[in-house]
């Protein structure tokens, strides 16, 4: 899996409204409405990372959550990462 | 809910293998076998989480599970946060 350039990373961003390059990693941050909510979420999300075998480094402090994506084996972003985003844009688009 | 102070905190982190107190928090990290693994723990973790009606701030790579715990409202450690880690360690140990 090949490693993104920075402007095919923010062509890619156009259309993950609110993700941004950070340190060779796509993030974003989310705030539900309580911790069973954050946590359902995430385990909608986790399910989908199982089957695209690409897990995220992410964060939750009761309803909010942090998510950083990158590839490690590709030592920055990869189209792996950006499927991923949004996969998970969607699940929170219907969450 | 009352603030422990460090020697309170010591004492119950006697019996807390790996747990220790920094920035006001107690932490500890845990490894798994894989995501699957570290995500059923957290999802187990979480159901207990909701009935203690206490939350932690954790964040999840792959097959590592960093934690830590406090009590916002008492702006530090509590007995909250040493039943909770005593609740985490159980279902790590049965898990």
């Amino acid at each position: 899996m090949k490693k993104l350039n920075t402007n095919e990373i923010e062509e890619a961003l156009k259309n993950l409204s609110g993700w941004a390059l950070k340190d060779e990693m796509i993030e974003k941050s989310f705030t539900f409405k309580d911790f069973k909510e954050a946590f359902s979420v995430m385990t909608h999300i986790a399910f989908e990372c199982e089957q695209q075998n690409h897990h995220p480094n992410w964060e939750n402090v009761y309803n909010s959550l942090s998510i950083k994506l990158s590839t490690h084996d590709a030592g920055g972003v990869t189209q792996k990462d950006i499927d991923l985003a949004k996969t998970i844009e969607n699940i929170v688009a219907q969450g």
